[in-house]
């Protein structure tokens, strides 16, 4: 390790709140030693690559260390968890200065703040390549809600408006050069959130909020629980391959923000497609039995989109009174629409 | 992501021996759920990046998923801890095939065979430069060996030859492109260790064996502890640095193979350069108070190379009478022997 890179890590431990009564041994030594549990471990890990993941161009490195954890805590809360311990990986390209790492670093613990949870250890290096970044989230749960447990007749809920994170970044790309997108880029970092304004939307793609609330919530009675990153199509699919069920999806029921549709409008685009493969709009999609239903509503704001069926129905949506499949992956047949 | 990754994923999971009675929810959903351990968490994390920490000419892919975790396992035994459960990330070059990461993958298990712990989860990402493969562990302690602990008048252990991955490497460099160094390639892969030969030193670099065994016994006798990752030279001063105390070593109590001694004078190389400041031996460094010696002396084969000494003494090395500053990150004063 070269002395400059050595002064770099200490500088971004520097940026790091530690020293909470659940750690014993932090960022010092060989490893982390950390209080264990009461309830079973759970842990996650993602994976963020400049230019596969995410371009710099349309973010700023403190959002950036924001939302690398609160992906991961978004898996956790998914399981019905609650995060407690990270660790940080980063191989570093060139091009970027110290300004930049200590920038991501307060961002990482913007959110370790947020969500209540503590950076233990990491690892760092250079890189010949683009920047890299690996998080890993330890957690509690008591009662893991996972993918397999749906069954036909459960609602299918989710916790919030979809298609919000593509069109933020949409917006991002067709504002790119103008310098409007680096004014909203700084509102979004100081945490001013107008809603009828595109900081609202690239809030929701730069600077998402891990439904931590809802995934607590959830295992007292959801009985299958995924949260929203690849896009409703897939995730919906992944709880019905887990849970060998079918499902079928009102169109109409699904909850979109007016500022999507309205920047679906300005952009000229179809903000179904957003709603339905954009993804990473970090909001939860669960099966509650109908019976829960009610209590489940006293207790969190969910919309109920569709009922999940038998592995026979297939997966099917309703638009404009028609049932279309939907397909893993693509979801090919509504972009025709 | 794409068909073909996602077969791929499926292919490497299915290399991954899974469902151990402590694991609850693997690899198939948010994130992994497991048995909490009766005493504290231990965890750490290692990054490894193409160019930086390894060279793919210079290696085969079941030896760097053996290494990935190996080094791990090492950080958490240089804890005095036992590892349970990896997480493991994998930013793939488009260079790279299907069956480089199967390998990778079949050397990950090889490990997790041989420490006793599973692969619980992991993400996987293509990488338009480098291939990067992070590796975290968690495992158990009871009672933490931090690097802190060394007082003055301790001795100062290790806990096997040092030198050995260094003089590897340095084979590995001097035979590239004869074909003799892809033969011994295959022996390290096969577990051929033959010990008046390279194919002990390059084993010894390339499919290093964690000192679980000694970390567990270190436990309960020394007072400081950390696994020889940098060099003899860096890693010693960590723990002066981490307890505020000097230390004296004696250059010829320090364990040397005599396959080292034989390889540098093949190479008419200075193998005292590769014990202090090769790095990557994977043994321990221990600090024992003398009453403790004879009874850890009793459980683990250790060699006393010096001892610790008052801050003000700064860290000396003896050298052929004479007694020569040990100097941080770099040895510079060695290296003109």
């Amino acid at each position: 390790m070269k002395r400059g890179e050595f002064e770099l890590i200490k500088k971004m431990q520097g940026r790091l709140k530690t020293g909470g009564d659940r750690v014993r041994i932090g960022i010092d030594d060989d490893a982390a030693v950390v209080k264990s549990p009461d309830h079973s471990l759970v842990g996650t890990v993602d994976l963020l690559v400049e230019g596969i993941h995410f371009e710099l161009f349309l973010n700023r490195p403190r959002l950036l260390g924001r939302k690398a954890l609160a992906v991961n805590v978004s898996d956790i809360a998914a399981m019905g968890g609650t995060p407690l311990y990270a660790l940080v990986s980063l191989a570093i390209p060139s091009h970027l200065d110290d300004e930049f790492i200590i920038a991501l670093y307060d961002g990482l613990q913007d959110s370790c703040e947020r969500y209540d949870l503590e950076i233990v250890g990491g690892d760092t290096s250079r890189s010949p390549g683009p920047l890299f970044l690996d998080v890993t989230v330890w957690g509690e749960v008591e009662k893991p809600v996972k993918r397999t447990g749906a069954r036909p007749g459960d609602f299918i809920c989710v916790t919030g408006p979809l298609g919000d994170s593509a069109a933020g970044l949409q917006w991002l790309l067709h504002e790119k050069g103008t310098g409007r997108e680096e004014e909203v880029l700084l509102a979004v970092e100081k945490g001013v959130e107008m809603e009828n304004s595109p900081t609202y939307l690239v809030a929701r793609h730069l600077d998402p909020r891990a439904r931590v609330d809802a995934g607590g919530i959830a295992g007292k009675f959801a009985t299958a629980m995924i949260d929203i990153s690849d896009g409703l199509g897939s995730d919906l699919l992944h709880i019905c391959q887990g849970s060998d069920v079918g499902a079928w999806v009102d169109k109409d029921k699904i909850p979109i923000s007016s500022c999507t549709k309205e920047m679906a409008d300005y952009l000229q685009q179809d903000y179904f497609k957003w709603v339905l493969d954009g993804g990473e709009d970090y909001e939860m999609i669960m099966a509650v039995p109908k019976e829960n239903f009610h209590q489940l509503k006293e207790e969190l704001c969910v919309h109920v989109i569709g009922e999940f069926k038998p592995k026979e129905f297939g997966q099917q949506v309703q638009v404009q009174g028609k049932k279309l499949p939907l397909l893993p992956g693509g979801w090919d047949h509504f972009r025709k629409l």
